[in-house]
Formats: structure tokens, C-alpha cells, sequence
């Protein structure tokens, strides 16, 4: 049987006057799309043309809902009460979702974004909240989960499909939490290390952490980020690479 | 057969920490609810507590779409593109549709609210741009258009499914365009007057302009108000009178 | 000495089309207004009116920063960096200032708005932000703190100037810290009791607590809260008690 | 007596995540910046580093109010009343100004920031309202103006001080009106040959319309852009040329 991995990238980040990242290019070399749906990133506009990019080139979209936080883009902890922070997300998943309806497309998957995420580590509460919203509305849309935090233990307990997500730039620890940025070799630069390690994971099922050891990892989607300057050039060589590899690059609902 | 009208309001105008209108006891008495999307007024917390309500209350469900104007509550011209005009009025339906989701509610129609419902009455392109936008995503979803405004027209034109909406405290021309407020005697304030003109409307087809001629006037949805101190009173007498005169206050898709 | 008390209230919380309080009538009956800038409520047109009538009063104008969270009303923790919060604060107080500027009244003082001001009663980091951005644009604009607050400290430390703030209508804990309002008893509503306890704070020094010690206090700035339906009636209660109680209300920079 | 111009750029326009220009570079080949007040562009951040970075270079700091149009970048015309116009205009004003006196620069002009600038070439009434918004709080506050549009006549009316203002990249019509961005040869991109229209309207007093002929004109800024992807480039060699012939770059108010 072929292998293969999916690839996501966070999409549709620009906003009004302002263009972030390379979407337009990028999009030819991944097959999953995180849009952005107007509260950190993107408005309707924006929207709309990643959507149809997406369709375009074959790529499953993704909602990305956030924190409101325009100014801060989405990176900021926010303490929003349970039925409201349900509410931004379901209106978030709707705003994208009818871009999937106008182009025909199904929507993927759901990833939160920035802070909403990454809080949703290890809050247990912020968890149940991401994963009700996503379910009170489609219980059958599945949302990316980082390996073992509780994003992805309240998805597996509350039954709404996920798929597990690889960060290919950023350094592992031993329990699959990501090293701060803040530390020296958080954050991975050489596109042939990273494509190398994707191929791990993807034909051993393997992962080398920061201090060295091999950790068994289910990685189903690996994430890619589009936004730096170089990001064009690593997503390129991971593709190639990982096709050398006689991996496809390809979503796992496709 | 007896014989019935839809009576709308404008509801879910709320926004955060604010409350405007009664929409609890006005929701009663209807049997349309226009309800904002975020642009111009309501946020995704209200827009849940609106859908719920109607739902409760048998109200049937539309989008309220806007200019993104919150400050000015929508009632300000603006000039936007084409493009952008349409996906703002398209994220702003889709926000609502996934409450109407949630709740098993099947969205009603689209009537746009404040200014850029009355740019259209004369402006065609504009008219062009609102009905486009509705079709691209649900060709079946009814507008309501005020008679004889390029919106009344372009929907015909086009084919999109309208209904004629009649502003029970507002005083007309004989061409059906309103008076403006800044003229005396353009805003109505009596009870018993407005609900005597519903009721020639509805069993007469029937309406007396401000200059006294009566003009013939197919009036499927009348326009109440909810956000005036006075607006729950003058609600339910015109349920009632309607009530005593035989005519059923439902919405014209129930 | 005739004694005297500074009654403050926050102002200008109004927003756009939406109406909070009853600023026109308040106003008359305290001695500081605290004027929303923006950020989590208020606009350049309530702003400017609200100064306008307190300069008509004879009522000190503060600035009243928040965390930008119009949704929110800023009664929700966020997590800014220190450089952003600072710019944030600052970025107010110049907006109000220059209203300030406009009807020839000097800023009197700044008092930060809902979750910005709580979290700074406890952290410490929070507290010298705030009183750096301050002092970065003015180092005599002093500043309403509560007694033992992060705040007080840091305001006492790096010598800004500021004036201990009680709560008319909340109960205390013996260290001065708030009951919370999920308790009972935590937020008194009797008129009369509120304005027996501003008198024995302002004659005696002293105020009870929630388990019913009495407690030294030293309090220079009363709040009373003016967005609920009775708060104008308690506001004149109090006002009246204190003048028949020989107690003058009057701004402490008046 | 040595030549002088003053050239004024566009500054402080990125926004949070978003950069837009690069102004750490143009900013050392200016005399002028005017300054995004976040309405339309930048946020208090980016404020605070364009008023540092303008004093670093003894370049003057001007305020740039907008419409309140974040996503449209102020280039859409809106219908705003008097009032809250007026307002709005004050509250930027006082939101740059508070920066300027953080950095101890005084401001040194104004000047309207796309469509409410373009809107009062020939709107007499929003003209009148943004010169008095500035008189009411400074009436020594100078504005920049295009020549003979309203916004210079109403200034000499009303008594503000105003500089007239020249883009040098654009083509003018025989009434100093701007060649539309529609038309052909409206924009003009060789930098030499800008630098030579710079160099004739300071050394001769006129500049060459699109259809050739020379007009008296009295520049006494030009307006450079910085958001282009060339716009270092033109700015670099026009300064070059102006100091070949002997022209100096300074601000008017130097």
C-alpha cells in the first residue's frame, strides 16, 4: 500500500490592504487548508478567494476559528466564559461554511488557532467548550488535535472524529509537548532536517525529541507553516522530498 | 379561506453588555424575526439567544445583513465593491444559517437592513450586488424588497423568490416610497390608527398616502419596529385588531 | 474642617446607538466621572458630550482605560505584553485628553476599567505597566487605586500620585479585598445602609466588614456604580445623607 | 537663500501582525510623516515606534485621521454626520498627539487620510467640518491641502494654517485636479523623471499637466508613497536629485 501524509497550512491570513504569506503558491503544495474566518485573520473577501483557491487545487478547507483578537492576531490567552466562547466558534465554522457552499466544497476539518489552541492543552474546560461547539453543530466534522493534550483526550472521550497533528518545524519533548519557542532549538529552519523527519514519523512511526530519544508518534497531518519568508522553500523541498520518498502528499479524507 | 399577514421585527439588535428592544415579549407577538448578524448590530451570543426564541415561538427565522458598521448601527452609506459587498452579506448569512443549524431551523429569508436596504431602493447595481449575493449561495432563499424598489425589481428580474413588505408605521407617496422621518406626519405613533391601516392593506389590498389618495398596495409582510419604548404596546394591540378582524398573523412560508 | 468626600462614577459607557446609564442625570450628583475611551465602551461623540456636561457640573474628568473588549466590556482577563498594554493606556488617555483640551478642563485622573483594574489588584507586573504608562505621559495624573492593592504599592513606590478607592455598594473582607460577587451579601443594595456606611467611613475612618469587624480605612474616593435601574436613586440617597450628615461632596482635586 | 521642499510620506500603516511600507528606511529620506491614528491603519504600537523613529530623524510628526474603515483602509467614502465626523477627527488627533508629547515632539500638522481627504476636494461641508474638528482643539495646528480643492478653501477661510500639498507621482489636470487612477499615464513611476517635476516646481514654480501643459503651481510639500515594493527605491533617488540641485529636504515648520 502507498503511504502517505497530509500536509496543513494555516490559509487565508491576509487581511484588507494587508497580504500575509504566500497563499496563492502555497496552496499547490499542501492538501489541507486552515482558513481563517475573520476573527484573528482573514474577512470575507479573503475568505472567499481562499476557498476557491482551495477547491481549485484539490485541497480540503478547514475552519480556523480564533480568540477575537484582530490586534493580536489570535496569539493572546483570553479568558471567555463557556457558552459564549461556543457561540464565536459556531459563528466562526458558519462564516467559513457557507464559502464551502458557494464552491461546492465539503468542509474538512476544524483547527483552532493560536492561543485557542494552544490553551486547549492542557485546559480541560477550554477543551470541552472547542469540542461541544464543533459538535453541537456537526458531530460529524473532525477536528486536528496535538498528540495527548486534551484537545485531543475530550475528542477521543466525547466521540468526534480527529486526526492527530505533527508540528514538522518545532522540537518535541519526550511527553509530545512542544519546546518554547523560547528555548534554543525550538524551531527547526533546514528544510531537508524537517522533510526528513516527516519521513520518520510517516515510515517509522518515529520521532527523534529534543534531548535525543525516539518517541513512537501517530502523526495523520503534519503542519507546515506558510507565513515566514522562507516558508515557500521548506514547503517545496518537503514535498519533493517526501515524493522521492514514495510518500503522497494527500488528505486523509480525501 | 381566512385570511393571514406576516408581521417581522427587526431582533437580536443587542450587542455585548447592551440591550436594545424587548425581544423576549416582542418575539411573541410575531411571526417573522429579522435578525442581525454582528455587522451592525448582535454578536454570536444574542444570535444563538435569537434563533432559540424564535424557534420556541414558531417565528420564522431571517438574516439581517448590513453594512460592517457597528458604530453607526448600519444606517450609514457607504460605498464598498462589488465583490466585497457581496461575500460581507454572504459570511454574514452564513453566520446565521449555523444557528438556525443548530436549532433545526430552516432560514426563512434575507431582508437587509438599514441603509443598505434603502441604497437599494434606488440604486440598481447596488440591488444587483445584494440579490447576486443571496443567489450564489441558496438560489430558493426569499428577500423581502420594498414595492417597487430596484431591490422589488432586480429579485423579479433575476428570479430570486421576494415578498412585498409593507412599514406599518410609516407614511407613503404614491409611488410607494416613503416619507422621509425629517417630513411631519411620516412616522405613525397610534395603535389603532396603524392597525386599522394593516387591516385595509390586508382585506382591501388597500393604503392611504400621506397626500389622502388610496393606492392599491400588495403588502405580503408588514415591517413592525421593536426597538422604541413603545413598541411592545403598539405590537400587541396590532395582534390583537388583526385577531378581531379575522386575519392570522403568520409567516407567509409557515 | 468641614469634612468632604469625592463621590466617583464611571461615564460614557454608552456606545454608538446603544444607551448604558443615565449620564445626563447622574452627573449631578457626584464630584469625578471616570470616562470610558473607547476600548471597551464609549465613542469620540459620547466621549465628547460626557466631557461636556461634566465641565458643565463642575465634575473632574478621569480617563477610564481598558483592555480592548467592546464584546467583552473589558470585564474579561487578557494577556497583553507590557509595551502593548502600556501603548494601549496611553493611546486613551490621550484620546480623552484632547476632549479634555477642547472645553478647557485639565484631566484630573485616571482610574483603569473593569478586569484590567481587578487583575492588577494582585499582579504586581500588571500594576507597574499601568503606572509606567502613566507616568510615561504625565507623572502628576494620579491614579484611583483600592487599599493594598498591586496597584496602590506600585502607584506609592514609584511615587505617582493617587487617591484610596472604597466601594459604596460592596462588601469587604478584613484585608480590604472585595467579596466576591458570587457570594452573598456581597453587593448591597439598601440606599440608606450604603450611605450609613460611606458616613462612618468618611467621620469614624472606619468601615464593617463582611463577618462584622470594624476596620481602619482611609478612603478618599467613593465609587457608586451609575449602569443599573436604581443606581440614580441611590445616588441621590447618599448625596442627601451626606449633606445632612455636614459631609461636603467634592472632587479631592477640586 | 538655499531651496527647500518638504517631503511628507504615509507612515505608521501596518496594523498588529500586518506590515505595510518600510518605514525604518523611508523614514531617514523624509521631512514629514504622516502618522496612522488606527482608524484606518496602526494601532497604538506601531504609534509609539513611528513618533520615536520620527524624532530619531528630526522628521516632522503629522496626524493622518481617517474614516473608521480598518478592513477598507479609509478608501471607501462614507456619509458620516457633522458631529460624530468632527469627533472622530478630534479623537485621532488627540490619540497621535499624547505620543508626540510622550517623545517631547510637538505635532506639527494634519493631514485627512484617503477618501476623507479625496471626499473633501470637492465636498465644501466636510471640508468645513474637518478644519473646524481641528480649529476646535488647536487652531494653530497647520493642515496639509491639495491646491484649490475645498479643503484649501475652506482653511483660508476659516483662518487654519495650511501648506499645499503636490504627489509627485501623480499627473495633474490643467485645475490641479488629480488624473484619475483609471486613466492612462495617472500614475507615474520613473523615479528620475518624478525627481525632475519635483525639481521644476521648486526651482520654476510650475509642472507639466497630462495633456503638456506648464501651470503655476505653489507646492510647498510633496507627497511621496511608501507601500509600494519600489517606493524606497523613488524616494531615494529623488532625494539624491533635490540635493544635487542644490534643494534642500526639510519641513516647512523646521
Amino acid at each position: 500500500m502507498k503511504k502517505m501524509i497530509d500536509l496543513n497550512c494555516d490559509m487565508g491570513e491576509s487581511f484588507g490592504r494587508y497580504t500575509l504569506g504566500n497563499d496563492d503558491e502555497v496552496i499547490k503544495y499542501i492538501s489541507s487548508a486552515n482558513v481563517a474566518c475573520g476573527f484573528h485573520a482573514g474577512d470575507p473577501n479573503i475568505m472567499d478567494h481562499t476557498v476557491r483557491i482551495a477547491k481549485e487545487y484539490g485541497v480540503g478547507v478547514g475552519a480556523h476559528p480564533s480568540f477575537p483578537d484582530l490586534t493580536g492576531f489570535g496569539r493572546r490567552n483570553m479568558d471567555i466564559p463557556r457558552d459564549e466562547l461556543m457561540n464565536l466558534i459556531i459563528y466562526q465554522i458558519g462564516a467559513l461554511d457557507i464559502f464551502c457552499k458557494k464552491y461546492g466544497v465539503k468542509m474538512q476539518h476544524v483547527k483552532p488557532h493560536g492561543n485557542l489552541n494552544n490553551m486547549a492543552d492542557s485546559d480541560e474546560q477550554l477543551a470541552i467548550n472547542i469540542i461541544d461547539a464543533i459538535q453541537s453543530v456537526n458531530p460529524d466534522l473532525p477536528v486536528f488535535v496535538k498528540p495527548n493534550s486534551q484537545l485531543h483526550k475530550v475528542a477521543e472521550r466525547k466521540g468526534l472524529p480527529f486526526k492527530l497533528e505533527i508540528f514538522a518545524d518545532r522540537a518535541y519533548h519526550k511527553d509530545f509537548s512542544l519546546v518554547s519557542r523560547k528555548e534554543e532549538g525550538a524551531v527547526l529552519s533546514d528544510p531537508e532536517f524537517v522533510a526528513d523527519r516527516i519521513i520518520q514519523i510517516v515510515t517509522e512511526g518515529k520521532v527523534k525529541t529534543i534531548t535525543g530519544e525516539e518517541i513512537e508518534v501517530q502523526g495523520e497531518t503534519i503542519c507546515v507553516h506558510g507565513d515566514t519568508p522562507t516558508a515557500l522553500d521548506m514547503i517545496k523541498v518537503i514535498k519533493r522530498r517526501l515524493e522521492e520518498a514514495g510518500i503522497e502528499v494527500k488528505s486523509p479524507f480525501a
